[in-house]
């Protein structure tokens, strides 16, 4: 295993203080590492707090800040967070609005999440994303992943939240944007966890996985690799087949896993979005980068989210992220 | 190989399409995809063009829009663009107020440019860009090599013509900007160059190669793997010593070489930033991500300008481009 670290047990907490060193301006680590908060909070606006195993970066600290999360918990790489994080993060960012959880449906994340809400003392709402169309249940889940249509949900809760919505309300919200938004993933090669110290799994060289999760987990199928636009065309089944209706404008997310070149997600863009335009939706909003990755894992995953008026107004409304920032 | 591709001749192509889809609002494609231009050109503003072989991105395509370039050139992966592009691009960009080249230093690019400039009617002045502190001479330069520092002149040089500088004044900059930046590169695995099919150089797994060049040409030295921390060490003796004075304020840059995690990239960041305040020097501004890259090579580069007030101003002057952005 060749890294850029010191040691399994630093590597987490040695990046953390350098990503809120970098970004002081916005974010500053709560107590302990176990979060990372907005350094100006809003009073009375409803906090989002969201949080997950690390490796997936800049998913979720990377998305504190003005217009999406107010906080975020790392856990260890691939590992949920505690309770003992989320409730410590609730208490540093709850302001009178009340607490909306963001939780990618695997069940450590689910259960940690919920046993937080139950111990908190005030208002908590979550929502669970799912957008994950490669498989019903996984290793790590009971019924689909959530993947990179998380992001999309930060995002326009977010800025439903900025806007002054209500705790219910981006409850509403994020289960619908989450209800509209379908995800799948292709890995070309595998990542190693840190503590790990080997690769997760083996793959051939003439192989990739369809429907790979972003922790590794098998997808549905090994295939042979074959030329992005059979793989794209895969994906594209897989997403829009799992739509209750077509057509309409979309906002089409290409993200990238950690170890793909730019050229190639841009490439893959190109590819979905043709396919997307010849079934009848138009291409309204666009993302294409690395934002929920899998550590230096190959691959892409494909993310479409049906807009409707009032979703597409909060994904262009201003954002002041780390990884993400329009309009200010 | 394993690419997300079609076919190595349309790579290229098929990559440059989704990226000026994905970013219409503020790029267009050139004619024949000699070059990326800005949507909207500003009258009389001196036209900054960059430019050079493609794999590296989001360099340079990525950073046209306000606040930094008006066109980029692409060449083929690691391959000088030709005149024929460059000239096209000056063409369709330059409003009244003359043309800068930006140029890494590279032979082939070098002489591109050159021969560009010859054949070119109006004003242009060119700024050479050889920031790599690792080797005098390499592969396919004379002299240093122009790596990571590239992003910064663009940005500084970007915002002084968006503020009204005229092109003797940018130029005098951007010199000086390259001056005051320096960088060194570390790969822990090398990168494959599409038509070539296989890795651009074998490397153990307990090998890394100090002073890497962005196309995985050599650098100092093949030295055993080890922590982060003395890695980092090396690279910031080579920075650090080769500025004729220390101390002051400076920007501190870590760039992912493509198949980096981004958690890796803020741990260099952490040891990095400790070094420059041990040495006296103030981390006055920062930037950490994939933003000169060699396709999927794992391993990053250090980039430390020592910022004077003009040029920090500058560099926190609005810039709305696909890979930065800031205050618009």
């Amino acid at each position: 295993m060749k890294k850029l670290m010191n040691g399994v047990d630093t590597i987490l907490r040695e990046s953390l203080t350098g990503f809120c060193a970098a970004h002081a301006d916005l974010v500053t680590m709560g107590e302990d590492g176990k979060f990372v908060r907005r350094a100006a909070l809003k009073q009375g606006k409803p906090a989002l707090i969201s949080g997950g195993g690390s490796g997936h970066e800049p998913l979720h600290a990377g998305f504190v800040g003005h217009g999406m999360l107010d906080a975020a918990c790392p856990g260890e790489v691939f590992t949920s967070p505690t309770p003992d994080q989320m409730l410590a993060a609730a208490e540093a960012v709850e302001t009178g609005g009340g607490v909306l959880y963001i939780v990618k449906n695997y069940e450590g994340d689910v259960m940690n999440f919920e046993m937080a809400a139950e111990m908190a003392s005030g208002d908590v709402m979550t929502v669970l994303t799912n957008d994950d169309v490669a498989v019903e249940d996984s290793l790590f889940t009971t019924g689909r992943r959530g993947v990179a249509g998380t992001v999309v949900v930060e995002k326009i809760v977010g800025a439903a939240a900025e806007a002054g919505a209500d705790l219910a309300s981006l409850k509403a919200l994020g289960d619908r944007v989450n209800a509209a938004t379908r995800s799948m993933g292709v890995a070309l090669t595998s990542c190693t966890v840190p503590a790990a110290g080997k690769p997760t799994f083996d793959i051939g060289d003439d192989e990739i996985e369809m429907g790979v999760g972003i922790h590794g987990e098998p997808g549905r199928k090994r295939v042979p690799h074959k030329p992005a636009d059979a793989i794209v065309a895969d994906m594209m089944d897989a997403i829009l087949g799992d739509f209750d209706a077509s057509g309409g404008p979309a906002l089409l997310f290409v993200n990238g896993f950690g170890g793909t070149p730019a050229m190639e997600l841009y490439l893959v863009y190109n590819a979905a979005r043709a396919r997307l335009e010849k079934d009848g939706y138009s291409v309204a909003r666009s993302l294409v980068g690395d934002y929920v990755t899998s550590l230096e894992m190959q691959g892409c995953s494909i993310t479409v989210t049906r807009l409707d008026d009032e979703m597409a107004g909060y994904w262009d409304a201003p954002v002041h992220t780390a990884a993400l920032r329009a309009g200010m």
